[in-house]
């Protein structure tokens, strides 16, 4: 059976697996990114990739890492978090794996990953976002990802969502991901955590007292326990994500939305507020069927699978 | 050469016309849309075909209006301004004409006559946004007209831009089109006359000293005329067009979007300040080519020859 | 005992009436609002004065009518319901009752009247807000109205708290008084009963199942028996409440609020929740004493018995 | 001629300078503010005011520093930049002093200073508005500093102005003073110098080319040579300043209001689109007197002879 390869880089540690037609994993590795250099990841990258190569009779590797790929799927155009810029990974990797390379998002990466295997199957139109510290996203199409005219496409969080809102790493103001990503979550949390210390007490408790330590598992484990500023960090968290959810389904129309990221480990706290924010702001909702809000399935994996399945399916 | 008819269902005249495979109307006609009767409408609509029909070799018919229309294109579930709810259309017109039909949404049929014989021609990844009365839009991805899971894709004008902001028709709060469409043109023109009569003199005058009679076209020559208040809301137009489009290519990165509608008619008035403010809100607007916007070159009949075209290409 | 007159001026309504020093109606009258001419207001008004002036010993006339009444008190400068503008009317009703005449805003003298007799006795900064069709207030710093430097102060409903938000009366966009007034709930509660009518059930029952007929009534009594988009309408009112308080306490450090106007009869549904939202949103809450936002107590009088003591201490 | 002591304490630098009955400064000192410790501040004030006290014949001492003081002007309950909680400064420093003592809030300082001697001489309305890192703010009612019932009065720059919008110091979101103090201009200049560099070449040019290291010397001088960016930047502070003015006047009605603090000394670059913004935003402003807006008089002395000025009329 084909196998191929799919690298996962993040702004820590680099996975890379060896993954078969079903998205099974057959084995994987794990590598810390390397600070400032760019061509340093492009070895250690290289150098995972020919051990399991070493290992495995694979044809192709697939590529996802945060930050805008061009339209041929061959160059890194801006990463924000890998010191990335115009970077000709395609052929970098290439030459140094003597495989057939495709660079990819890591956001459309997990998009295609829980269209093929996961919580996607069977749809024709899915919009995949993911609530990690910021917002990622990724649109399927009738079979095929949707990549936009120059691969710039499916930056959701990257839409305005409050005029003059708060700044966003992107250099604008109000973007959804600065409303509607784990880092509003802790930041909300911590907001409120200084307003009304005594609506936050276990949560504070957990942070050792100190606000600024205060952490998204402090914040989850909070509100399952009931603390009431950790609920309300996550109901606006939900306000939020329904409501942004509700603003592109107005554009795309889709049969559904997969949420993953980080913060969906814990979306059961959240993912019912969501679907109900979202039906609220959804345009038309008495004259249509709405797409179902799901919840991915793939888990951290999801990226480095469907980088390998794109390398098949160039 | 074969010839397909296309009809443009307005709120009040319905359009119809003889369209070649290159887009030239051959003849049209031009009738008024009864109110009330759904049935009224289509009887219409059916007339005014086989009379066409009559005097052209014809294959096939495309029908646009506003409203949400399903994903086979031939029911119309919801026409606000028509009196349509689940209205089976196409059939409906197949059974009255003998002709095979294709229903489309106005705003995709528009798109699509702009794509295939206007502003788009060449293009892969076009966006039209049409500046009426409220927001109308159609999305063409790779040589298909893009219409979501269910056909109620590409509603643009009902993203909220502004949370808690104006009422919009849809029942929803702070809706694109109350701020970016000719009614926000008229409503904000109304509103600075009344609160600042002394910036609004020409303005005024056109439209007889009363506020509540003061209309798009007087909005527009006062103007072209230095009118200050009228000035200041094309700007507030403008900026608006400008902020929602940069939403809208941090999903889609369209190749370009193109502007028409009623309000297009004026676009020398306010495409350039469209232009600066889109690139003002663009994510990420360094690292990435910038789509083009253009005004659309059909006018009126764009909505005509686009559905007389999707007949072809059902 | 010295007796005064006081009379509140309505849109609809002229309620004249004897009031002691201990802020006891003696007698009093209602009569309907001529429509359309000042004069005829001014006469309705001195011929009810001089009926009770003629049964009682009284010793000056207070007068409190919706509109901007200049610094001296003596001049309605713009009533927008009653179509005064730079009314003389202290020197109107002086010629025509004889009596020495107070002129005041019909808000101000509720606002004194809870002062002097109400919820705020004995407070020495008070802050009066008046939820009814719009939002009035008056402001009762060290035992005096304070009037501002022209008699214009105390306008706090036309306060911008949402940016580019709803058109207001007064020619401004996102008043507050667009978010939390009467009509503001009324105006909610339809647009929510239009969206969501399954969450509605209650009241559009109570409206006739009309959306458009849905009234303040239908939305108290509502929510009163548990509907769910009654109970959102109340919500929304009284974050929106919450939060323009706490930016009226950012400025004037108030003892205490009190909330009046026709709204408030059914304060017991919004003015816990009213507290809430004003602490959230109060700033330097941990640093700071609270100010006490209580419910009116004079009711309807409020604004009569409050003329009639301002006539006292002119 | 009665002489008194004024203290400005700030920050970095403790000012203290014997002031007259006409407001000018005899003789003054300036010490640096000693770090961390409450007490070390008061030692280093009581030095200061008795090395001046030895040389003049002074009656009492009056001292302006930011934070909130209660109502009997004697303690400072918290002061964010110097580390006081609830400090009794009025017992610390008559002990230390002999002299009779009056705490002030530095802004209210400020707005006597220009009331008594400055730009709001022979005014009975004043508000004063400083513009520096932040928003501070005074009030002046009839010969009467306005502190509100518990001393928390006039602290304007935390009212709401963008719902959800960038997170304050003081806990909450979308304060006027994240958009319309020094701060708000260098963030708003570093956020366009970062996205659209093409329009900020001479910013970036006087800050080195570092966006960071851009100061608000930089944007005023930049402005002041045509750069767009900059001037934008300003564009944005005076649309802000001028609706947060109209807000202060819908409530206080002020016979004028008086713009000082650091961003003042630029005011030629913004104080007349301040003043038109003021306008287009005020309620009812065809029926009404305007305000004047001026700039302060007094520059970095107001704060330290207002304290002066205030040890007199206690």
């Amino acid at each position: 059976m084909a196998l191929t390869i799919g690298v996962d880089v993040g702004g820590t540690k680099i996975a890379a697996g060896v993954v078969d037609e079903d998205g099974h994993i057959v084995e994987n590795l794990l590598r810390p990114t390397p600070a400032d250099s760019p061509d340093d990841v492009a070895d250690t990258i290289a150098e995972a990739v020919r051990e399991l190569a070493g290992r495995h009779d694979v044809e192709a590797l697939g590529l996802g890492a945060a930050g805008f790929v061009d339209e041929t799927r061959s160059i890194m155009r801006f990463a924000p978090n890998l010191a990335w810029r115009e970077e000709p990974l395609q052929k970098k990797l290439a030459e140094r794996t003597g495989l057939p390379v495709v660079v990819e998002n890591d956001a459309n990466a997990m998009a295609w990953g829980e269209y093929r295997f996961g919580a996607g199957r069977g749809e024709s139109h899915v919009v995949c976002v993911t609530v990690g510290t910021g917002i990622g996203s990724g649109i399927v199409i009738q079979g095929a990802l949707y990549r936009g005219r120059w691969g710039m496409g499916a930056e959701m969080g990257h839409m305005q969502v409050v005029p003059e809102g708060r700044l966003c790493g992107c250099g604008n103001l109000g973007c959804w991901e600065q409303y509607a990503s784990g880092n509003a979550l802790v930041h909300e949390a911590r907001r409120l955590a200084a307003a009304e210390p005594e609506r936050a007490g276990r949560m504070l408790e957990l942070a050792g007292g100190s606000v600024s330590d205060l952490s998204g598992e402090h914040v989850t484990q909070a509100a399952r326990e009931g603390d009431e500023a950790a609920l309300s960090a996550f109901t606006s968290l939900a306000d939020w994500l329904g409501q942004g959810l509700a603003d592109v389904a107005a554009i795309l129309d889709p049969g559904c939305f997969i949420l993953g990221g980080g913060v969906s480990r814990a979306a059961d706290l959240w993912v019912d507020q969501t679907r109900a924010a979202f039906l609220r702001a959804l345009t038309a909702r008495e004259h249509r069927p709405h797409p179902e809000i799901r919840v991915a399935e793939l888990g951290a994996a999801a990226g480095l699978v469907g980088a390998a399945d794109l390398a098949r399916h160039p």
